[in-house]
């Protein structure tokens, strides 16, 4: 399979394309508003890969051609970016890819991480609005601890909810979350779920805040 | 330890009941509307701990009785009925009590759960604001799936946020959490950060409803 991720050189990006290069035989594309920038990502999430005695098919370029590439283009970019980049990659997906979003929308104040949802009720409602008709929208990743899942040497063991209305597609993703050593989806239901799903994020972030023995929390269900 | 279970007839008060008559020496005072009612669930109660070899230091009355025996009251009601309970056993709360707030205001449609807070914010800010001046709230217990928790014969593997704004409060609480056999406290800050731990009780309700693998669906984070 061909996975895709648009802001594929930001922290979660990072995480996943390193995960799935060295997990799985997809092939993994990064892609940036700066191709060029996703080139230098690549040759050093290779080094990352090499220093671990693992490699993967790796390769960036710019968003759009990112999500051409992608049977699963993942929206890596923070929630107030997330409608301009499907926008402008809309003309890239066609009606067999599946969308991936795993931005969640928050505010900080002095007592912690707050969830802070935009008008269309979830940011993965806002990216089934801004996606093309016929492409299936799913909300997965959404609050993995970046730290963690980039470092190749912690083994890793979380679970992340996935939300959907394509069953398919849904499948789909909760499989390539399985991919990744560690990693279990849990099936949460449609797109109208997808705000209790974000939620979850500023929740661990804030134990990670208050909790003495919980840092860059993940979560488990069972 | 006194503590009392404001509605404690009903199912996550009985299964706080059992665990903690069998856990603990604390003495647990199970209220209702009906200090009948709550005479005849503690014979209940005693009969199942006693099924199982086990027995506690239970008492019912009226919830007034049970807030004023109480060092720690948690309110075990349902969130519409929350801000009436508190309001009616005000006078019988001290400066040196705990509420505790367990309740999540959910509304239900075809797609699941769903969070549904009051205008307070959160359902234990809202017990915060009927609370009577000076008594410490404290919000904990929301998302413990009461079947497994009040079957003696299961062993129970859970983690509950606990958030509030007086420190030594949300110890005593976690603490008691803790006095669980299973039961592990995570600290998630004070009680402008209740709406996130609120949100997680419909999110485990849809991962119930959609997982195969999940049912009576409880959280761990680490």
């Amino acid at each position: 399979m061909d996975v895709s991720l648009l802001g594929g050189t930001g922290d979660i990006g990072e995480a996943l394309a390193l995960r799935w290069a060295r997990d799985t035989d997809h092939a993994v594309v990064v892609g940036s508003r700066d191709a060029e920038r996703a080139r230098e990502r690549v040759a050093d999430y290779e080094d990352e890969l090499a220093a671990h005695g693992a490699a993967g098919d790796l390769s960036g370029c710019g968003n759009e051609e990112a999500a051409a590439r992608g049977d699963v283009a993942v929206c890596a970019v923070p929630a107030y970016h997330l409608a301009d980049t499907v926008e402008r990659v809309a003309d890239a997906l066609g009606p067999d890819d599946i969308l991936v979003s795993p931005a969640v929308g928050m505010k900080h104040d002095e007592a912690g991480a707050h969830y802070n949802p935009p008008a269309a009720g979830s940011v993965t409602a806002l990216a089934a609005r801004a996606a093309p008709d016929g492409v299936a929208v799913v909300g997965a990743f959404h609050s993995l601890p970046a730290g963690p899942l980039s470092d190749l040497d912690a083994s890793f063991e979380a679970d992340t909810p996935v939300v959907g209305d394509d069953d398919a597609a849904v499948e789909t993703v909760a499989g390539l979350a399985e991919d990744v050593e560690g990693l279990r989806a849990r099936r949460a239901g449609g797109l109208d779920n997808a705000s209790e799903v974000e939620s979850l994020a500023p929740l661990l972030i804030n134990i990670g805040e208050h909790d003495d023995d919980c840092h860059d929390v993940r979560v488990q269900f069972g």
